[in-house]
C-alpha cells in the first residue's frame, strides 16, 4: 500500500524543494490574454537525474534534437522554453538559435550551458526572431514563486495555464512532485506541440527515471489523443534534482510506488486539464475500456473511440448515440465480438449482449448535459484495460483552426 | 494502348445493355429531398460474374454478412438496397430481415432469390421497419431508365446522386461500365456507410474480376478518406453480365486493360464526387504524392494528408500554412526526410530543400480560393506514387453530426 497523495492548491513546476522559475514578454507570440508570457526559464538549484520521452513524428525542429541529445546524458539543471514559433523545418540556423537559447537561459540562471534543455512551440517554418529572445532572455528574474509565470509561457491556444503538484510522505520523508503541461488536447492544434514536464526533489536512479517516466506517459499524455504523440515538438520531461534528502529512489526503494503514484496522478491531471481545454471544447470525454484481450487492445479502443469525430459531435450533440462507439470500436484493430461487448454512456447501460437494451435514451441525452461524459465499455475478452481522455468537437474548433491565416 | 474512354452523360448502373433498376419511397428514411427513395432495386436480364470488397470493420450487419456469402460464389443477378436504417447490431433478426428483402426483390425482378445481393446503410441498432419493406418492394418497377432513382434510393446526408458510365471499344466490340456510390466522403458518415456499385456488359472470367475490382478499389473508394474502409456496412460491387458478347475477358484478353481502365475511370470519378460532397463540404482537396520509396508509403502520406483535420481546416481558411502539410507528412509513418520533401499548393512550390520557398502565401492563399485545391507532395525517395481525395471540414459538419439526436 502506498502512501496517501496530498494536493497542494495552486502547486506547479517551483513546489518541489530547489526549484526556481520566471518568464517574459518578448514579443514572440502575438495572442494570448494579457499579461503576456512567450518565454520562460526552469532551473534547479542542484543538478538533476532527468528523462525524457519525445514526439516519433519523423521530423522534428532543432530544440527537440538538442534537448533529446541532452536528455540522454541523464543529467540536466535548467530548461528554457519559448511559444509562438516552433522552430520547426529551419535548417542550420534552427540549432544555432536553439544552442543561443541555452547559452542564455544559462547565463541567466547561472548553470552551465550544457545543463540547459530547450523546448520551442508555435507556428512551423518561421526562424525564431533572435533579436528578441536575446533582449527577453536577460529580464526574467527566477523566483520560487515564479512557476505559473512559467507555465503561462509555454501556453499558445490553451485558455487556461496547466499546473499541479502533490506530495507524498514516506518512512517520515516527504517527496513534491510538480508539473505544467500546455496543448490544446484532443486534436493536434496548429501550434503544434504538447509540452509536459514534471518536478521533484526525490533523488532517484536514472534507469529507475526513465522507465517510470515511460510507464507514467503511457496512462496520462499518450491517452489524451491519438494524434498528440506524433507531433513534430511533442515532448516530457522530467527532472529530479535530489533535495528532498535520502537515498537515490530504485525500484527496490520503499518510496519508489508512492512516488511513481505521485507522479501519475500529476500527469494524469495534467492530461484531464490538456482534454478539457482542447480547441474549441466544452466537454471532456473520458473513455473507459474494461475487459479486453490485452492493455494494448484497450489502449486501441481507448483511444479510437476518444479520437472519432462522430463520438466527439455525438457529445457535443448530447446524443447517446451508441452505434457510433460499435462503430468506432469495430474499427480500432483489436481483438472485438459483437455479442461480448456493454457500452454505458454517462451511468446507463445502452447496448449488451448483442443488442440495445431498454435504456431510456430521452432521459440519457439529458444526462449527458454536463462538463465532462464518460463513456464506459467492457469487451468481456479478458484482462485488460485502459483510460483514455478527448473532448468533443464544435464549431469553434473549425474557426480556430480555419480562420487563422498565414 | 488502350481504348479511348468515352463518357455517356447522364449515365448510371443501367447504361451497360441488359441492365434495368427501380426505386419506392418506403417510408424508412425520414429525410431527403422530394421525391424521396428509400429501397431500390438494380438487376440483370442474365445471371452476372459477381466480384465484391467489404468493409474491415470487425463489426458488420447481416446485410453485409449475406452479400459477402453470397459473393462468393460469383454469381449474382440482382441488388436490393435500403437507406434509413443499416440493420447492423441488430441480431438474428437482422439476418432473417435480410434474407425476406432478398426474396422480395427476387420476385419483383423475376429472379431467383439466392442470386440477390442485399445492401442496407443508415443508424446502427435499428431493427428494419419490415412492414414498410413488404408493402415497399412490390411497388418497384424495374426499367431500363430507372438507373437514377436507385441512385437516388441509396443516399444518406449526401447532397446529390452519384451516377456514372463509360464506353470502350476494342477490336470492334463496345463494353460499358456503369457506377453508383453513396457516403458522406472525407469524414466517416453518421450514416455509417460507403456504398460503391459497378455494372458492365462485359464478359469476364471470375478471377480477373475479383483481382481488378480490388485494383480499381485501392485508387478509387480506399483513397477517398482513411475512415471510409472501415465502417460497418461499406461495400463495393462489381457485376458483369457479358450481354456486350465475345470471349470472356481475363488478363490475355485484348479487351482486359482498356476495360480495366474503363471501370477505374468510372470509380475515380465517383470516388472525387464522394469527396466533393462530403458533409458540410466546401471544397474537394486532391492530396498527389509522388517519389516515395514504395507506394505504400506514397498511399500512407496521401491518406494521412487528406484526412488530417489541421490540412482540412486550412483548406475551409483558403490558408496556405505548409506546416500543416509537413506535420500530417512526418507523422504518416512513411520514410521521409525533411530535406527531399517538395509542398506544392495549388500549383506553387512552397517547401523544397529543407526550407521556405520565397512563395508569395498572400496570392498564393487567393489561388486556393477554388471549390478544388490540388496539395503535390514529392518526398524525393524513388518512384512511388498515389492520389487520395478528401474535403475541407467546416461549421455545417459539426451542425450535421450534433444536431442530429436520436
Amino acid at each position: 500500500m502506498a502512501a496517501e497523495i496530498e494536493w497542494i492548491e495552486g502547486g506547479g513546476v517551483t513546489s518541489p524543494a530547489g526549484w526556481r522559475a520566471g518568464a517574459t514578454y518578448a514579443g514572440i507570440k502575438t495572442y494570448g490574454e494579457e499579461p503576456r508570457f512567450d518565454i520562460g526559464i526552469l532551473a534547479s538549484e542542484a543538478a538533476c537525474t532527468v528523462a525524457g520521452v519525445f514526439t516519433q513524428n519523423a521530423i522534428t525542429g532543432p530544440s527537440v534534437t538538442l534537448t533529446r541529445e541532452r536528455t540522454s546524458n541523464g543529467v540536466a539543471q535548467a530548461l528554457v522554453t519559448n511559444s509562438g514559433i516552433s522552430n520547426t523545418a529551419t535548417g542550420e540556423q534552427g540549432m544555432r538559435d536553439a544552442l543561443r537559447m541555452t547559452e542564455l537561459a544559462a547565463q541567466q540562471a547561472g548553470v552551465e550551458a550544457e545543463l540547459v534543455l530547450v523546448g520551442s512551440t508555435g507556428v512551423i517554418g518561421w526562424p525564431l526572431p533572435m533579436d528578441l529572445v536575446e533582449s527577453g532572455i536577460p529580464s526574467i528574474e527566477l523566483s520560487a514563486e515564479g512557476g505559473t509565470e512559467f507555465s503561462r509561457a509555454i501556453m499558445t491556444t490553451d485558455t487556461v495555464a496547466k499546473h499541479r503538484a502533490v506530495r507524498v510522505t514516506v518512512d517520515g520523508r516527504s517527496y513534491t512532485v510538480g508539473g505544467t503541461a500546455k496543448g490544446s488536447g484532443m486534436i493536434h492544434p496548429d501550434m503544434a506541440t504538447c509540452f509536459c514536464f514534471l518536478t521533484t526533489d526525490a533523488p532517484v536512479d536514472l534507469d529507475w527515471l526513465r522507465g517510470t517516466l515511460k510507464a507514467v506517459a503511457d496512462v496520462s499524455i499518450n491517452m489524451v489523443d491519438i494524434d498528440m504523440d506524433t507531433s513534430t515538438s511533442d515532448t516530457m520531461l522530467l527532472f529530479a534534482n535530489g533535495l528532498a534528502g535520502g537515498e537515490a529512489i530504485d525500484a527496490a526503494h520503499p518510496a519508489a510506488e508512492a512516488l511513481h503514484e505521485a507522479l501519475e496522478a500529476v500527469a494524469i491531471a495534467l492530461a484531464r486539464d490538456l482534454a478539457r481545454d482542447g480547441e474549441g471544447a466544452q466537454t471532456l470525454i473520458e473513455v473507459v475500456v474494461e475487459g479486453a484481450a490485452t492493455v494494448d487492445d484497450a489502449r486501441l479502443v481507448a483511444r479510437t473511440v476518444s479520437s472519432s469525430l462522430l463520438v466527439k459531435t455525438m457529445i457535443t450533440g448530447r446524443d447517446p448515440n451508441w452505434g457510433r462507439l460499435l462503430m468506432a470500436i469495430g474499427r480500432s484493430g483489436a481483438e472485438v465480438v459483437e455479442q461480448t461487448i456493454t457500452i454505458t454512456i454517462a451511468g446507463e447501460r445502452t447496448f449488451q449482449d448483442g443488442a440495445p437494451t431498454d435504456a431510456d435514451l430521452v432521459q440519457l441525452a439529458t444526462a449527458m448535459d454536463s462538463d465532462e461524459v464518460q463513456l464506459r465499455i467492457d469487451l468481456g475478452r479478458g484482462d485488460g484495460a485502459a483510460t483514455a481522455w478527448g473532448c468533443d468537437l464544435t464549431t469553434e474548433y473549425v474557426h480556430i483552426n480555419a480562420d487563422y491565416t498565414t
